[in-house]
C-alpha cells in the first residue's frame, strides 16, 4: 500500500496535460491540491488503526493486504464494508471522497471482461486480470470516464452529425486502437493515476466502434484534462477541515490517442457495451448507498449544531426536520444494505449487488438532494448567506462588533458560531455547494436513469398478476 | 397446527360478547365472514406446498413444526422470513393479513418478561413461556390490544379526570387482578380467540396501576367487543377474491375484567412499560415493511394492468408514476431486510430488529398511503368512481350497451375491463378504501411516532461532532 | 325563479329513464333524494335574504331578476360572485353544489355559438339566446354531458374499431339529428332537468359527425341514465345536515335519439368542437377556484374542530398544518380572483376568464386534493375508522360506555365528539370521500389536463427571449 | 427624477463607512459596480419609452411625475403597477431588483405614523410628510433596516443579556436620540442613499427603547455597513447582462448614532412597534408576489433554451416540468393580483395589499424555491457543474475540441450553447446562486412567518362553525 506523500510524489512526476483557465499546468498546481487532499485521506486513513480495517482488504489474486479501494468485492461482506468505508472517508472529508469511481469501474469490469470471454473466446479477462494485480500492488487511485458528451440528444451515437461525441474507435492497429472522443464529468481525473474508460449507453450492432472499453494513465499522450476547479473559499484565520478539500472536474479529450493491446478491455463487442455501462453504473449507485449518506449525517449535524447554538434545538420543527434528514439518510443507507444482502455470485466470482434496491436507493438520494439543503437553509437562516467576510471579524474597528453581535446563546463563544456560520455557507451557499447539489441529482446517474434501471428490472408482469387474481380475471394464485 | 374449519369450529363455541350495530352477535355473524377469511387463509397456506416453507418453523421450545405466526423470532433469518411471509400473505388477500399483532405482541413479551424477571426477581418469563407452549400448540390466533383510548390528549394516564381512559388495575386479589378501561382500534379482535394486552406508553412511578400486560381468551366475561365492520360492496356476479376478505375493528372494553396470576405477565414495574410498548411497536413496524410493500404490489398491479387496458400503459407519465410506487415500495421492503440484517440477540435470545431502520420504513410508508392512491385514482381515471352498478350490466336494456361502452382495447373482453374497474373501485373508492388508507397513515403507530421513536435513538450528538470537527470547532476527528 | 318543491313536482312529473341497481326507477326514488336536495339548496336559499344578492343576478335578456345559476357573465364582478356564490354554497351543502357545470356550459355555448355564425353563417347564437331566455325564465337545473367513454385512448375519434366511442350523428333529418354515443361521469344528470352535450375535444377535419353540440329533457327518448348512487351512511339518531347529501353520476347513453333543429347548438363545423370543449372546461374550471377552496374550508374546520376537542389545536404540528390547508385554500380562491380580474369580454359579450390562471387554480386544487384528507386523517387520528357503529351508542349495555370512553376534554359533551367524528368518518373514510377524491382529481379536468392547457396559452417563447437575453445570446432587452 | 449617473455621483460624494474584507472602501469600489448597476436600471428605465408609464407614477402630494419607487400606492392600480414593474425589471436584471424595499418600508410609515398619530397626539407623520416630499423630489434609493441580529432565540429584547441584540434608544436627547444595535441581511445598503429602520417584533410595555422607526442618510456617522459582496465569476470574453448584476449584503451596525428629531419616526410607543414590522413586510411580501415570478420566468426561459439546444424540449417530462414551473409562478402572480384586488384603504389614504394573499403567495414561493433550482439542474444537466474555464475555450489547443464537443443540435452555435451553459451555471452553481437559493426562502421572511401571518388573520373559527353545522353540532346555518 502506498502512502500519501508517494501518492503526490507520482503526480508530480507525471506530464503536465491538465487546462485550467487557459493553461497547462503541473500537477503541483496549488488549485488542484483541495483535490489532492481529499485522495490523500483514502491513503492516510488506511493506516491509522482506527480506520485501518475497515479500508483495507485481501487481495483474491495474492492474498496481500491491500487498499480497500482497489479490491474486487468477493462477499456480502465485501458490499458492506465498501459501502461502511465510503460513509466514513465521506464524512471525514466533509463530501464526495472521489475514489470510489475507479474500484467501482474495476469491478464491472471484473465480471464482464469474463463473461465476454466466454461467450466470445476472447482474453480480456486474463489483461484485466494482470491490470489488476499491478493496480492493487501500486494502490492506484483511478478515475472512470464514461460520460459522452453525446451531442444531439435525439440521435443515436451513429446518426450523430459528428460521429465523434460518442467515443469510438477510429483506427484498428496490430498493436493496439486509436480513440477520438470526450468523456465528460471526470471527477478526480486532474489527479488521477490512471483513466479507465467505460461505454455510456446500450449499443445496437451497426455500432461497433463505439462499444470499446480501456484504461491509460492519465497523463498519457494526446489526452488532454480540461479541468475546472471549484474549491471553497480560502480562509485566513479560521482554518478548518472543510477549507482544504475540493472539486475537480475534467473535460477528458481523447485526440487520437492510442490505446495498446494489453490495456484495452473491450474493443467491438456492442452486445456487451450496455451490460459494462449498466454495470459500473450499479456499484457506482451502490457506493452512492453509502456516500449519499454521510452528506445527510454532514447536514444533520450542521442544521443540528446551529440549531443548539441559536436555542432552538429542542423546537417541534426543528426535530421534524432532523427526523426529516435521518429518515432520507438512513432508507439510502437501507437500501444498500439490503442490496449488498441480496447481491449475487457473478461467474467470474464478483459479487453483484441488487439492481432495485441500488435503484431506488440512489433515486431517493437524488430527489433529496436539494431539499436537505433546503432544510438546512430552513434553520441556519440568512446568515449563512450574508456573513461578513473572515478578514472584518478581525478590523480593529468593527471586528469586535461583529464579535458581539454574533453572539447567540450566552455560552458559545463567538469564534464558534462563527466558524459554524462559515462552515455552512461553503455547505450551501457556495460554487463548491452548487457542484455537491448538481452532483446529488445527476452523479452516478440522475433519477430519471434509475427509473428506467428500475422499470428494466422490476417484474410488474407479476404484479398484473396479482391483480388479475384479486379481481377474478385469473382464477389461480399467482405466487 | 390447526386448520381454518377448526379455526371456525372454535369462533362458533366462544360466547357472545361482540357487538355489532347495538345487538350481541354470535361469531358466525356474516358480517364478520370477510375478515375470518383473512385469518383462515393463514391456516390453508401453511399447508399448501407453495407456502409451507415460508409459513412455518420450528418451534424453539418444543422442536415441533409450528405455524410462522406464533413463531418467536431466534435468528436474522426468522425475521426476513416473518417479513417475506407478511408481503405474500397480504399479497394473496389483498390487504392486511391481521394476524402479525399477535405474534407481534408474542414477541415482544418473550423479551420484556425476560429482562423484568432478571431485575425484579418476578416470574413473568416462566408463566409467559407456558403460556407460549400452549399458543404454539394450539396455532392461536390472537389480537394485541395496545392502544388506549387516552381522554385529553394533554394529560398523562394518572392526572386525567376519568382515571379509567388508561386502562389500569382496579382491584388486586391473591389469585389475580380486576382490571378496566377500553383499548381502539383492535383489528382482528372480533375473530381472534386470544387478546393479549399490553401498556402503550411509558410510565412514571405514580403510575403502577396502569403498568399492566396480560392475555385472556376473546369471550372473557366482562369483555365487550365493540365492532365496527367494513367489508367490500358484496358481488352478485363477478364474484372475485377481493369481495371476500374485510376489515373489523373493535373498541375492547375491559368492565371490571378478572384476570388470573398465569396470564398476568406485567403488574405494576412502571419502568417496564414502554419499554414493552415500544418493543410491540418495533417488531410491529417491521411487520410493515411486509405489508405495506404487498398494498405497494396491489396498487402498482391496479394500476399497471388499468393503463394497459387504456392502451397507455408505455407512456411516460405512467412509466413514471409506475416507477415511484416501485421505489416506494422497495425502500420500505429495503429497510425491513435491513432492520433483520442488523437485529441484535436479546438476553431472551429473541432477536430484535433494528430501531432505526423499522422506524423509517414504516414512517416513508405512513407519508406515501394517501401518495398511492392517488396515483392509482390518476392513472385509473373517474371511472373509479362512476362506474355503474353490477347489476346494470346484466340489465337486458342497458347491460349490452353498458358492456358495449366500458370497451377500450379491442382485444380486451368487457367483462376483464368491467372486473378491473370494480377492483379499483374497491381499493380507492369505498368504505374500505379509507379504512385501508387510515390504517396506512396510523396502524403500527403514525408517522410522528416513528420520528419521536427515532430520534429517541439516534446519534444526532456524533453528528454534531462531525459538524465540529469539520469547520474546525473541534481539532480531532471524530470516529 | 322557482321554488325547491316546484323542482321537485317537476322531476316527479318526469318519464323514467333513471336506472340504478338494473331496474328503471322514478325520479323520487329515495335513492336519488340526497343529490336532490344538494340541487334544492341553490333553490331555496336564492330567496333566503342573507344569501340573496350572491345567488340572484339580473339577465341581460329582459332585465329580470333570475338565479345566479342561469346568468350570462357580463363583468368581472359577474365572473367574481360566481367564484364567491359557488364557495359558499358548497360549504352550504358540505361538498359540490353540483348546479355549476349547467351555467358553464351555457357561458360557453354563448360565446361559440356566437362566434361560429360569424364564421360560418349560421343560426346556432339565435336558437341558443331563444333557449337561455326560456332556461332562465323557468330556472332550469342542467347536466353538462362532455366526456365520451372513449374506447382506446390511443386512437382518435374517427380511427375507434367502434365509433360510437365517442357521441357522433348517425342520420341527418330535415328537422333535426340522431345521435348515438355515451357520455360518462355526468353528476346531477338524474335528477337534472335538461341535459346539454358538448364536444370533449379538438376534432380533426374527417371528424364532421363528431363536431355536434345540443341540449335536450333529461327524460328525452331513448335517453338512458344509468347512475351510481353514492349517498353517506344513514342516521338513525345523530341527523345532521352532511348526512342528507348525496352524489349520483350517470353514464348518459344516447341511443340513436333524436335532437330537433332548435336544440342544436353545433353540427359538423369541426374547427369549434375544441374550442367549444375548451371554453366549458375554462368556466368549469373557474367554478373549480369556488368550490375547492369550500372543500378546504370544511376540511379545515373538522381539521380544527377535532384538534380542539383533543386538546391539541395549539400544537405546533397542527398550527402548521391548518396553515398548510388555507395556503392551498387561498392559492385557489385568489387564482380564481386573479382570473375573473384578468377577463376578456368576448365579441358576443361574454367575459372570459384568464386561461393561465384559471388552470394553475385548477391544477393545484388537483394535485392538493388526497394530500388534503391526508391531514384531516393525520389530526383526527384511527378513530375516524373505527368508530363504533351509531347504534352501539345507544344500546344500554355498552353504550354508556362507548360515551364514556369517547371523552377527550371534560367540558366537551360526548356527543359532540360522537358528531365530529361521525362526519369525519364520513369525510374521509366512506364510499362518498372516494368520489370526492377521485372528483376532486379529474372533475373538470385532471391536473394533466390543466398543464397541457397552459402549456398550450404560455409565451414559453418570450421567457426563452430573457434567457437569452441575460445570457448575451440576444443583445437587445426583450419586454 | 434622477437618472444613473447622478446616484453614482451621489455615492462617489458620500462618507466612506463600507467594510469589505477588513477595510474601509469608498462607493466607487469595484466590488461594489454590480450592486449599483441593478439599482441604475431603475433609473435608466425610467426614462426609456417602453417602461416609462410603468415605472412612473404621479406624486399625491405634488401632482409631480414620480419613480414609481417613491410612490405611496393610492389605488388598487398603483398596487398592480408596483407588482408588474417588479416583475418586469427583476426580468430585466436576471434577479431581485433590490429597490422595493425602501418604498415597502416608505408605504408602511405612511400608515403607521399616521395611525399613531391619532392615538398618541405625535406629529410623526408631518415629519414623515415632509420626509416623503424630499425623498420622491430626490428620487432616493432606500435601504430598510428591519432585522435584528435577537441574540439568544428564545429570549425577548428585554430579556437579553446584551440588550444591544435588538437595536434601542440608549440616550434621549432634545434634538434627537442616540440608538445602538445592528440590522442584518440589510441588502442594497451599501450603495444606498437612505437607510430606514423599522422593529422587528411585537413589543411589550417594557420595551419602549426598542420600540424606534427613523432614517438617516447611509453615511451617517457612527454607522457601519460591514458588506459581504457576492458577484458572479468575471467573464473575460462573453459578455452578458447577467454578469454585470450582483448582491451586497450589510450587517449595518448603529454605533451609539444619533438620529435628529425631524428624522425619527416611532419612538417608544411599543403598541405600534409590531404593526410597523408586520406592514413593512406585508408591503414587502406584496412585491414578492411580483420578484418571484420573475425568477419563475427566468429559470422556465434558462429550462426551455437549454432543453431546446439538447434537442429535448417536446419530451414529456420537460413540458411536465415547464407546466410545473409555470404554476408556481403564476399561483404566486395571481395571489398579488388578488391581494392588490381585495386590498384596503388606510385612514391615511395608503392602500393595505390582502395580508391572506400575500402571505399565501410569499409563502408559495419560499417553499418552491430550491424545488426550482432542482428542476433547471435536472434538465440542464451536470454540465451546469462541470462547464470548463471560459479562458480554456479560447486556447488555441483545447480551445476547437471544447466548441467541437460541447455541440450539440447541429443549428445552434457552439457559443450560443457555451453562453447558455455558462448562465446556467451562474444560476444554480455559484455563489450567488446560494444567496438568490436563501433570499428566496428567507427575504422579506421565511414561510414559517407567513405561516404565522396567516394563522394570525385567518378565521379560523368560522370553518369550525361549518363544521359544527355540517356535523349537527350547531343547528343553525353558518354565513
Amino acid at each position: 500500500m502506498k502512502t500519501s506523500k508517494e501518492y503526490y510524489e507520482k503526480l508530480k512526476s507525471m506530464k503536465p496535460n491538465v487546462y485550467i483557465g487557459g493553461e497547462v499546468v503541473k500537477r503541483d498546481d496549488a488549485r488542484l491540491k483541495p483535490g489532492i487532499n481529499v485522495i490523500s485521506l483514502t491513503y492516510d486513513l488506511a493506516t491509522n488503526p482506527k480506520f485501518e480495517k475497515l479500508l483495507t482488504a485481501t487481495s483474491h489474486l495474492t492474498g496481500e493486504k491491500i487498499n480497500r479501494f482497489t479490491n474486487i468485492h468477493h462477499s456480502v461482506d465485501d458490499l458492506l464494508k465498501k459501502q461502511e468505508m465510503t460513509r466514513t472517508l465521506c464524512r471525514m472529508c466533509g463530501g464526495c471522497i472521489q475514489r470510489c469511481m475507479g474500484i467501482d469501474a474495476m469491478n464491472a469490469l471484473s465480471a464482464v471482461t469474463y463473461g465476454v470471454d466466454q461467450r466470445f473466446g476472447t482474453d480480456y479477462n486474463k489483461r484485466y486480470l494482470k491490470y489488476l494485480q499491478w493496480f492493487q500492488k501500486n494502490d492506484i487511485a483511478a478515475n472512470c470516464a464514461q460520460t459522452d458528451v453525446k451531442g444531439d440528444r435525439s440521435k443515436r451515437p451513429h446518426e450523430q452529425k459528428d460521429p465523434d461525441m460518442y467515443l469510438r474507435v477510429v483506427e484498428r492497429r496490430k498493436d493496439g486502437i486509436v480513440v477520438r472522443g470526450a468523456k465528460a464529468h471526470n471527477t478526480i481525473a486532474g489527479y488521477a493515476e490512471e483513466i479507465i474508460v467505460t461505454p455510456t449507453r446500450f449499443l445496437t450492432p451497426e455500432e461497433k466502434d463505439w462499444a470499446v472499453a480501456f484504461a491509460i494513465p492519465a497523463d498519457w499522450d494526446n489526452v488532454h484534462l480540461v479541468c475546472r476547479v471549484t474549491n471553497p473559499r480560502e480562509r485566513k484565520k479560521l482554518d478548518a477541515p472543510i477549507s482544504h478539500v475540493g472539486d475537480v472536474e475534467s473535460l477528458t479529450i481523447f485526440d487520437d490517442t492510442f490505446i495498446p493491446n494489453d490495456r484495452i478491455f473491450l474493443n467491438g463487442e456492442v452486445e456487451a457495451a450496455g451490460i459494462l455501462a449498466l454495470l459500473f453504473a450499479l456499484f457506482h449507485r451502490h457506493s452512492y448507498t453509502g456516500c449519499k449518506p454521510a452528506i445527510g449525517d454532514i447536514t444533520m449535524g450542521y442544521t443540528a449544531l446551529v440549531a443548539e447554538y441559536n436555542g432552538v434545538e429542542d423546537a417541534k420543527h426543528v426535530q421534524a426536520k432532523l427526523a426529516d434528514l435521518i429518515s432520507t439518510t438512513e432508507l439510502v443507507y437501507a437500501s444498500g444494505i439490503a442490496a449488498a444482502y441480496t447481491s449475487t455470485k457473478d461467474a467470474s466470482g464478483t459479487y453483484i449487488p441488487n439492481t432495485v434496491y441500488c435503484n431506488v436507493g440512489r433515486r431517493h438520494a437524488g430527489i433529496n438532494t436539494y431539499h436537505e439543503a433546503e432544510i438546512l437553509a430552513d434553520i441556519a437562516g440568512g446568515l449563512a448567506a450574508t456573513l461578513p467576510y473572515e478578514e472584518d471579524f478581525y478590523n480593529p474597528k468593527v471586528g469586535p462588533l461583529l464579535n458581539k453581535y454574533i453572539m447567540r446563546k450566552a455560552d458559545v463563544p463567538a469564534e464558534n458560531i462563527h466558524r459554524c456560520y462559515r462552515a455552512i455557507g461553503d455547505a450551501i451557499c457556495s460554487g463548491l455547494a452548487g457542484v455537491m447539489q448538481i452532483a446529488g441529482v445527476h452523479g452516478g446517474g440522475s433519477p430519471v436513469m434509475e427509473e428506467i434501471a428500475i422499470l428494466k428490472q422490476y417484474d410488474i408482469k407479476q404484479r398484473k398478476e396479482i391483480a388479475k387474481y384479486l379481481s377474478g380475471i385469473r382464477k389461480d394464485m399467482p405466487v
